[in-house]
């Protein structure tokens, strides 16, 4: 079963789903947006898009509680609509205190059945702000946490996960993107640590992809980050660059299957 | 014609040459290269060469001049065994006196009847050391300069880059990597600057490929950075994403054809 681990919800839907069925890809584990810059239909339009993701990926959003409860109720919406092809991911607002986190979580992710907490996009330095959140996944039988690793996080940020992750061992923590361009650093903690794993989205080189795949196989995630990527684009680099079938069968879908209890 | 707008020398060549037949990709500009990474057999030295590359692109390396004219006969060497499939680009090193760069250029470059000077990778706030290098691209018949802008390089680092680009306008420049993750402002240099150019290798995001190639299909070479991309994926991907056949055409292969008066 081929999975793709992290896509944005994209409308309409049943493009995407047509796209799936396009690319040969089963199940898509889908993340909530606040924007949606498959929308664009000019430069200017997508640039203003990608303008709102620099705020967001620099945290310059803050909580945007509202706005991620609507993004929330879209994912909902569309597993309603497709139970057989998406499962979900619930975005969290980060800073609220204790006993807010708990109760978004109850009401936002349990009672909607959705099976973990993301995309988190933090700026560097705010990385404590996820405290909240790991104590949440304890609460809810250790929820996974899925956080953007790429661009604006330095390696630094990233240690500081590891650390959570360390201090949490039950949570799965999926760092997105590969680490960007701290990739060679953040795959040593991803050996070291169990609970810790890789999305492949957003590679920047083919040759780095195919090297981190082959090296940990059983803790990469295929990633399509879509809108960001293409599906087909997506799938293709990873069938070409693993080195044996076995290790696509298990980054295209059988190590997040196992993971999610999905299959 | 599918021209290949930048790959490093790797070894063996009549593997590189095999890859280009299937990808059917007719011809490469090859670039020079002081390390191998395509010999990794495992992570550990993948790793070693990527530490190498990052010292490298954080300009910790010097002049290099010794390493830089040996790069630079491979080259040589492989368009000597290929002349049908391979252009050259070659090294020159940045931080020699003005007349020292004017006889390396005279030399390494002119006499090996190679048709620009790159990649240059400068750490961030080095660009002042690609002044001599300006200079004698209007010496040697406006030289094409190409310089890798993605991460280290800052938006500060693009806009001196641009900078000069204006002051010598009969100097093609080419600006490797879409500007990283600086892309929105570098395609607005792009589009005032006539003789400022982007090579399409190491895209993170095919949303932002797309978005690009379409908005500035003239102003687009084709890049498989090889060994760091993949031909076939990377040629797949422009194909896939160019809204017209003439624009998959131009950033294929025209462009660069034009700009090098090859065809």
């Amino acid at each position: 079963m081929i999975i793709d681990g992290n896509s944005h919800v994209t409308l309409p839907l049943q493009e995407h789903i047509k796209d799936m069925d396009m690319a040969g890809i089963d199940k898509t584990v889908l993340f909530p947006t606040t924007f949606h810059p498959e929308a664009s239909t000019n430069f200017t339009e997508v640039k203003a898009s990608m303008e709102f993701l620099n705020d967001l990926l620099a945290g310059k959003k803050g909580s945007m509680v509202e706005a991620r409860k609507k993004s929330v109720s879209e994912v909902v919406e569309a597993i309603n609509l497709y139970p057989d092809r998406y499962i979900g991911f619930g975005a969290v607002p980060v800073g609220l205190e204790l006993d807010a986190t708990l109760q978004y979580v109850d009401e936002v992710i349990e009672k909607n059945n959705l099976v973990g907490m993301g995309e988190f996009t933090l700026g560097s330095g705010q990385i404590h702000l996820l405290n909240n959140i790991f104590y949440a996944s304890q609460e809810f039988h250790n929820l996974p946490v899925w956080i953007h690793a790429f661009f604006p996080l330095t390696f630094s940020d990233i240690k500081e996960i590891s650390e959570l992750a360390k201090r949490y061992p039950r949570t799965p923590v999926i760092l997105g993107h590969l680490g960007g361009i701290n990739w060679i650093e953040t795959v040593a903690l991803v050996k070291e640590i169990p609970n810790l794993y890789l999305d492949t989205s957003a590679y920047y080189s083919t040759f780095i992809l195919g090297s981190i795949i082959n090296e940990v196989p059983a803790k990469c995630f295929f990633g399509v980050d879509r809108p960001f990527g293409d599906l087909q684009l997506s799938k293709d680099a990873i069938l070409r660059l693993a080195n044996t079938p076995s290790i696509a069968s298990l980054v295209l879908g059988e190590n997040i299957a196992q993971l999610l209890h999905k299959s």
